[in-house]
Parts: structure tokens; C-alpha cells; sequence
């Protein structure tokens, strides 16, 4: 499986691309950072970022994209800025149809240094090491991309079994609800 | 001038676009608000808000698009959809080369009421009145999205003045330094 992994981010946003091979097996692809100007505007700030997505998609096909799911930042303004380029990101992702899948920070975290609450540096220790690099990728936000392909690569068997269980359960109470209901028209045409 | 106002969410997005004519003069052209069914994987929502936001500027080719700034809500989880669906409005438009403009909630009840901290009920009375609706535009998020088109239609006059002002002022920075580094070069050269 060929993970691309996005840390969003209107300055800097990180990608990087691992693939999986067996058992827990992640061997390095690719990985940059793309930055947008502060002094340009918004909306101009995201189509670049957008076009850098629909760049990394089309080299790399990766299977799945993951991206930071952002729940909260000290500065509000920073943390929408994250939340709407991690927005177009998954936006290019669906038009090619290539499912998004996103995790927090600490599931990140959790998954290549054993802590949810690893600090930065840890998570770029663990991250070299993981995939044999020479070198730590730099600025944090590259590593960061990384940690959250492997991050996916490892939780994805996971993820795919948690969705089977509750498709299944739903099935089943679908089915439950269906014989309720024939119960309950049998009784009354009985009547 | 001709303004696409967009009241961004996933769940419902508000679509209003409004003509303005002489002075403080609105006529509505057009109004609506987008669904997505929650239950569609966050990158799917994106794509149709996205889809939406691309038939919507075709249909109406505003000269700019006025989008909600979300700065918080109690609704971590609610907010960062919100910035999302935001930011691919707000990317379909830049791809288009249309300005977008973002204003907050408290501006555009200001705009439109005369009040920051206007209701819901009082934002959708006044862009009734104002747009001389014969009905009320519901849910309100129709309404608030001609609230924001109106909101960009009277402040434009005013956010063109200040843009003009702070280039002049950088204008005026930049040969100041230039000044300085003459100078500088100047007296050196002397000695």
C-alpha cells in the first residue's frame, strides 16, 4: 500500500509519501514541504496548496491519502488555516477518488513513538529510524507527513476492520428492525 | 456589482448572490443552500460543496465572493468543517481568478441590522426587508449568505479605501528605505 500523508498547513504543508510492506515493514518514497506566502490571500494561499496536492497525487498514485484531522491550535486563526488546507487537500483527493483518512495528532503520535503525547523532536527520531533514512527530514512538518503515512500504513488493517464490525452491525439491525416490522403486520392483518 | 455571498458548512451551505446598484442599493438574484448527507466520508462532503461552488459561480459570474469567516464556535469538530467548506468555496473561486472576501459574523450582523450581536431572526427579517423579499428566505443559512453578499456590497467602498491606504503607506515605507539606504551608501562613499 502507497500512503501519501499531508500535515496541512497554510505557511508550510508537509507531504510524504511510504509504502507498506509486510507486517510493519515502511520503506521512505518522497517528501517536501510546500509553503505559500503570509502576504497573499487566502483564497490564493489554497489553490497553491492545491495544485502542489494534485502535483503529489499524480506522481505518486498513492492508495490513500492521510491527513492531520485538527481538533484545536492555541491560535484559532492558525488552526482554521490548517482545517481549510487540509480541506482542499482532501478535496483533490476525492475528485481522483482516492479515499481520505484522517488522524489526530496524538493517534500520530501513539503509532510511531508508543506516546500520544511525544514531542516533536521524538516523533523526527522515530521517523528516521522507521524508514532507514541518513538523514532527519527537516522542517518538522516533513517528518510530521511521514509519521502520519506510517501512521495510517500500521492503523489501517485497524481502521478496515473497525468499519467491517459496524457495517455488519448495521446489517444486522437493519435486519432486526425489518422482522419487527413483519412481526407487527402479521399480528394486525390476524386481527 | 454583482456578489456571491456563501454561508459555508457541510451539513448545509448557504448560497446568495445579490446585485448592488446605486448607493446602498440590493436586488436578490438568487438564493439557496446545499446538503450533504453526514454519514458521506468528510472528502465526498468537500467534493459536492465544492461542485456546488463551481455550478453557483458559473451561473451567476459574481465579480466577488464574500464567504463567513469562522473564528469559533462551541463546536470544535462543527468549526474545522466549517473552515473546510469554506476553504474549497473559497478555492473554486481563486481557480476562477474571482476575489474572495471574508467577513465575520459579527460584520455582517453589523452590516445588516445595525448590531453585532444581532439574532438569527433579526439577520433573516432585515435581508427580507432589504432585498424586498416577498417571503423570508429559509433555513438561515439562505438568509445569511445574502446577509453576507449585502455585508460585501457596503463595505467594499471601504476595504478598497483601506487597501489603497496601507499600499500607499508601504509605498511611502519602501522609498523611505530607499532614502536611508542612499544615504547610507552616500556617506560611505564620502569618507
Amino acid at each position: 500500500m502507497r500512503v501519501l500523508g499531508v500535515d496541512p498547513g497554510l505557511t508550510r504543508c508537509g507531504f510524504g509519501v511510504v509504502q507498506s510492506g509486510r507486517g510493519r515493514e515502511v520503506s521512505p518514497v518522497a517528501v517536501d514541504v510546500v509553503r505559500t506566502p503570509p502576504d497573499l490571500e487566502l483564497s490564493r494561499r489554497l489553490l497553491r496548496i492545491s495544485d502542489a496536492a494534485e502535483e503529489w497525487l499524480d506522481a505518486h498514485r498513492p492508495d490513500v491519502v492521510a491527513v492531520e484531522r485538527v481538533f484545536s491550535q492555541h491560535n484559532v486563526r492558525t488552526a482554521m488555516g490548517t482545517a481549510q488546507a487540509g480541506g482542499v487537500v482532501a478535496l483533490a483527493a476525492a475528485r481522483r477518488g482516492i479515499p481520505v483518512s484522517f488522524h489526530t495528532p496524538s493517534e500520530v503520535k501513539a503509532a510511531v513513538t508508543g506516546s500520544g503525547t511525544a514531542g516533536k523532536a521524538q516523533v523526527t527520531v522515530m521517523v528516521t529510524r522507521l524508514l532507514g533514512l541518513a538523514v532527519a527530514p527537516t522542517p518538522a512538518d516533513a517528518a510530521d507527513a511521514l509519521a502520519l503515512a506510517i501512521c495510517h500504513c500500521w492503523r489501517a488493517p485497524m481502521i478496515a476492520r473497525m468499519a467491517q464490525a459496524e457495517a455488519a452491525a448495521a446489517e444486522a439491525q437493519r435486519a432486526y428492525r425489518a422482522r419487527l416490522a413483519l412481526a407487527a403486520r402479521t399480528s394486525r392483518s390476524g386481527r
